[in-house]
């Protein structure tokens, strides 16, 4: 099989939307990425929105039909793909395997979210209709699972409540030089540590914050990429799993079955391993979740991915940047877009068009999880030559 | 590239499933579907829900994930499918891709939706969100649409009234042999023409039903299938393709585009012509669809299509049975489910599983139409040798 190319990407400026809805992000990441790719609309042949809730959060349907009206890709097939938080990987999944059919030779991805106009009750509603109601009935939501997961790994693993702070700082702080995040400012420790509780041991700076926004690749097969560009980044694997819908089910709540076997499966299908990744985008939706991602993906042993955050290893200049664009906690997290956006980073990082944030790297990954991990997909993307 | 088989098929009865929810109708079809083929869960690899709306309608999230718990088919990959009346449809396209690009070697398809509960005024609200606001502020919704396409073919190819109405008559009598339909029972050509006024000058009679209901498809590669059953069905040819969003600016609205687009390029794929077709479901959501579809898809001239319902060529014991399922006119219409449904029906028949229902038929195909025919998606079956 033909190795599967991404000749271009796009995000738009995450954050508060005021005034646009979700039509207007997803033609805004769409054009950005025919652009910056130098493809025509009419050359596309399948079309993908990763969207999770456009219906409950905007009452708006459709999205898929509506992007391929607005920019006039038309017969294009269009579909939309939901796999909650994980959408934006799973779009990466879905564009990624009309490739590799042999069903499309040139395919839009764009995922996007519109979130902020809805009050932060109404959203956590929406969210919380993902989780089992044998949990959220109870009072579980996805916050209160990272609450307890933190507080168990912390005492079970004699880490320091600061090590998660730490986490924050470092997002923050690569957000600062990342033009599309929603917040662009450092934060020190102490402030991550006196903000206000959210879900013990969890503050407010351990949670990534509610976020509109859209982000766009554009795949093809590797022999069409270099009709357009010498540029471009391969998809060497891909690979998503579940894990059990009920969280109190999962033998051990700091192993997120999905982080692991995607993990696993992506590696065998791209031939490497973790210790040959140069730089990774995961899935920060609250600080715990890069640790558990971390030890996951074979990044660190179990219990102990806190203390390479607490030595710098994972900063922007340490020996394995780990969120260089400030990942979800101080880029954002608009549902659909946010897996895309990961992919955008990493892409952006392999050519070499990642500007004040840029590391060397040959080879980098990207995971996302929906839900509590209840589904994950974890990509792992290589330079062209 | 190896051939994509399907080797189970299974669906709900369709109608009213007062007290159950969308999870109860999707694992209902899946355990069956399972059931048919002799495959267990954990032999899963991917899988995928087809589904609108379970957000609007149900407040209903993460359903592909709460699937694969439900049939015990953790870590295959799960996602969910969207394109709106269509969804079904894109669910074959996806499985289809995931067999095809050799991500997955076993895949479940379940479509479903859950409606009755809801009013007609809030379920209309939610497939009009769908259709562009720029038509739909106007009181331009889906039914809308099919009052003026129908009025202006009637006049333009001189087609009487009755013409229509036995679309409906002819998709009862095939329902009232179809055990999973939600009508079976047989209505004349009176009762038709006398049934309440909905759209000028389609009548009651003319539209599908609101229904709960969910279906099941299982694929994988046809070695795979020679393994498991000497009755299978291959899916020779499936493309979909998109229509302006905004259905006043088609050229001729007697024509829907993503119709002749999609089944030019399955035809192409397949090998096969319309000439060649045994059987075939079209997406009957209003008579007038039936008469639209028969011409794009090569059955009928334009304008023409009538007279071969009128003749009984297209009777369950004519020429060209179409929708001996009873079509989505008496069978009903839960939107995801749908196009799963209508494969559902052409594999039956290409088995020889179709009981009394049961036509000749090597090549069958099912049209399944989104929006109004913002996407269409045409597949092609034959039955394995």
């Amino acid at each position: 099989m033909e190795p599967v190319a991404v000749i271009g990407a796009s995000m738009t400026p995450f954050g508060n939307r005021e005034g646009e809805w979700i039509l207007d992000l997803l033609a805004e990441a769409g054009v950005a990425c025919l652009e910056d790719a130098g493809v025509e609309p009419g050359e596309l042949e399948h079309l993908y929105v990763s969207n999770m809730a456009s219906g409950e959060f905007e009452g708006q349907g459709g999205t898929m039909n509506a992007l391929a009206h607005d920019l006039g890709a038309m017969p294009a097939y269009a579909a939309r793909i939901d796999q909650t938080s994980s959408s934006g990987g799973a779009g990466i999944h879905a564009a990624w395997q009309s490739i590799a059919s042999g069903a499309s030779e040139m395919t839009l991805l764009v995922g996007g979210e519109k979130m902020t106009h809805r009050t932060t009750g109404e959203s956590t509603d929406v969210i919380a209709s993902i989780t089992h109601p044998c949990e959220y009935k109870h009072g579980l939501t996805l916050p209160s699972f990272a609450g307890m997961t933190a507080r168990h790994y912390l005492e079970r693993f004699d880490a320091p409540r600061e090590s998660l702070g730490k986490v924050a700082v470092k997002n923050h702080r690569n957000g600062v030089d990342n033009p599309n995040a929603q917040f662009r400012k450092e934060v020190d420790l102490e402030t991550v540590l006196e903000s206000p509780m959210v879900a013990d041991p969890l503050r407010l700076y351990d949670f990534c914050p509610i976020t509109d926004g859209s982000a766009a690749l554009l795949l093809c097969p590797e022999s069409v990429a270099r009709e357009y560009t010498d540029d471009y980044a391969l998809i060497s694997g891909i690979s998503g799993a579940t894990d059990t819908h009920v969280v109190h089910e999962r033998p051990d709540p700091t192993v997120m079955g999905g982080v692991v076997e995607s993990g696993r499966e992506a590696y065998e299908m791209s031939g490497y391993g973790p210790e040959e990744i140069d730089v990774a985008e995961l899935h920060d939706m609250f600080t715990i979740l890069e640790f558990l991602q971390m030890e996951g993906l074979g990044f660190a042993e179990q219990g102990e991915s806190w203390q390479l955050v607490d030595e710098g290893y994972t900063d922007r200049d340490g020996e394995f940047p780990i969120n260089t664009s400030g990942g979800l906690k101080s880029k954002g997290h608009p549902l659909g877009a946010s897996g895309v956006a990961q992919a955008v980073e990493v892409y952006e990082q392999l050519v070499g068009e990642a500007g004040p944030r840029q590391v060397e790297a040959d080879v980098g990954l990207c995971c996302n999880v929906g839900g509590f991990g209840n589904c994950v997909i974890t990509t792992i993307m290589e330079a062209g030559v």
